[in-house]
């Protein structure tokens, strides 16, 4: 037997599809969108996956700009850049790649964001507006573990989902958006004391922390169905996810691989988004 | 026997002494705090409410404007309202008294209230720093219920919290609160299946839903703290929480009274914060 893998790939394809033809319909009545990615840091896997987002970006119709102010770059001048950004008509989609230097904060960065631009939803006003119900563009990665679950039919209302990981950019915000959708939601986390009770009473296990291993078999039980948030690198040059696969998958009903799972469906949301900024101002 | 009352009214007097100190030297210095408090509606308990704001917030030297826009204002008029008070000079802190009129949303025209002299944290800017962990104020009944945790000394770091609740006023907001205290929190709902077993599962119970009657001795077990923030009136003229205390009392070890807990905490907390705002423009 063996969990059903919640693959994300078929639906990335199928999510990169509509935005090709959203971007090909706005290219021709005003331009074609385009994304701005600033980066401050010469962090190898961050490298890697801006010219994974470039290379996407370019394939559905998307330009995309990276401005590289290098791993010395001050806050000061990070905010300029990202205000500059925010206000250039051309531009209509901004990301602040991370990490940042020492020293510079990623939340106060990320104010300096427009909101309308904010397609990975990084601002905290946007994290607000999404926690009241407004509309705001949510971070790429926690709307990834819903649509995935969404496209799935794994039901959310009324179920017990259990977040593993407070980060503002991923536990915190997917959270707001499970409750928005009627889940009843718990956030675990490191100082959390036996982790494993909160886990094996879930309906649904999210696990994002980014800890290799983090779950194993002893966190599930038969019936959990289980989204493994997790990007870690291997010594080999592979990635595993927070999930013990080995040990967890002939346990559970349904398990999302890494890669193949959240990944490229965040990939193809923040496409998405950027289709959507670029449509809102035309 | 019965359980611990976790009182707010001493509490309370002891915020309030600080807090008309802080603003006696204001005086002395720049000129007493001023409050802000917008109504658009004719509500008996909202008038009481903003009566009793109105007189604590004299007794500790604060000055309290009422600006009362009619139960019939437009959306535009409140934001127009809120927009020139967040821009005036002697107004250092701004509240917007709900409910408000049929199709005037409060999270939108909260968005209109400087995040300065936002001092219920009521803009949506306010609770995205809040989820992120830069400064803002905290929605004050949110922010109580940890306050009154605290002086009672009931730990929360990696202990189990259950909000009943999700508003985006207070169980939203005190579900921040709680994980940046270390606090592993469900938030549970209307849509919530089992309530019971998530409530008798926690080793802190928050009610906040404002129905009487919400919880009652089959929601809880021996050794469960319960914080009730529910204040609905009764037929006579009183005051209950959604807590019924009559049979939760007897099972758990700790239970907030109301009146008389989380109220009089929320609004010294209140106050507190338009001292800070005041002490902040200085």
């Amino acid at each position: 037997m063996g969990a059903e893998p919640l693959a994300g790939t078929e639906l990335a394809r199928t999510i990169r599809e509509e935005v090709a033809a959203t971007c090909a319909a706005l290219a021709e009545t005003g331009g074609r969108p385009r994304l701005a990615v600033v980066v401050a840091t010469d962090d190898d896997a961050s490298a890697w996956y801006v010219r994974s987002i470039s290379r996407a970006a370019a394939s559905v119709g998307i330009d995309c700009e990276i401005r590289d102010l290098g791993a010395a770059a001050s806050a000061d001048r990070i905010h300029e850049e990202l205000r500059a950004l925010s206000a250039a008509p051309d531009v209509h989609a901004v990301i602040l790649q991370t990490p940042l230097p020492d020293g510079v904060d990623v939340a106060r960065a990320s104010e300096a964001i427009d909101p309308a631009k904010d397609v990975d939803g990084a601002n905290p006003v946007s994290l607000g507006r999404l926690t009241v119900g407004l509309p705001a563009f949510a971070p790429a990665t926690a709307e990834a573990v819903v649509t995935l679950l969404d496209a799935f039919g794994i039901g959310l209302a009324g179920r017990h989902v259990v977040v593993v990981g407070r980060s503002p950019v991923v536990g915190r915000p997917l959270a707001q958006l499970l409750l928005a959708r009627d889940a009843t939601v718990t956030v675990c986390h490191s100082r959390t004391t036996e982790l494993a009770g909160h886990t094996r009473a879930a309906d649904v296990v999210v696990a994002a922390v980014g800890r290799a291993g983090l779950l194993t078999s002893e966190h599930v039980v038969p019936g959990t169905v289980v989204v493994d948030v997790g990007t870690n690198p291997t010594d080999d040059g592979g990635l595993v996810g927070d999930v013990e696969a080995s040990t967890v998958g002939p346990v559970v009903t349904a398990l999302s691989p890494v890669p193949g799972g959240v990944g490229p469906v965040t990939t193809a949301l923040l496409l998405r988004n950027v289709g959507r900024a670029a449509g809102e101002r035309e």
